[in-house]
């Protein structure tokens, strides 16, 4: 178990990534594990927690940047673009994506 | 199962709340589910999606707002006040919140 989380610090951006899976989920986890691998391999990648609900297909990603253009660039990584396209057309029922700037952070205990 | 995502439109915020469970969290499902059903009667709530891992504690719990008066109203109110003080004593092995204002959001398909 993870002992602890690792405090945000601003300045920093958030990408909030919810979405419900379809029924046609062939192949995403791998895609997902190696796709969050090379996230975390990205310049201005701070963190990444991911959780989903196998009983509903609800998923919540929520992964931390130093910035926006770190952002924009993991959005347009090429690997990661082949991803979103497999993600639209067939895996994902429904989702939504905000991109966020964290004005304020704490945490504890 | 939730048929689609309300998508957010900014002007919005989120509040990412991360937490690990500890050992002692005798109460917390409870007060966890009457918390959630108070914020959504607070002015300017929009939307939360909670999941937690069973397995490892691990929770996210995302919380849309209009605007960062009704995320400080909310944080003041007293119910959660109260559960805020549970959670630091008690439930919660770490946390960690970020407050953060929406830039950009997009959803899907």
């Amino acid at each position: 178990m993870t002992a602890s989380l690792t405090a945000i610090t601003p300045p920093a951006w958030v990408v909030v990534f919810t979405s419900l899976l379809s029924d046609d989920s062939a192949g995403y986890g791998e895609t997902a594990e190696r796709i969050a691998a090379l996230a975390r391999q990205q310049p201005g990648f701070l963190d990444m927690k991911s959780l989903r609900d196998p009983a509903t297909g609800l998923g919540i990603t929520v992964s931390y940047w130093r910035d926006a253009d770190a952002i924009a660039a993991w959005k347009a990584q090429a690997d990661h673009l082949g991803a979103q396209a497999m993600g639209r057309s067939r895996w994902y029922r429904s989702y939504r994506i905000e991109v966020a700037e964290i004005r304020r952070a704490r945490s504890g205990p």
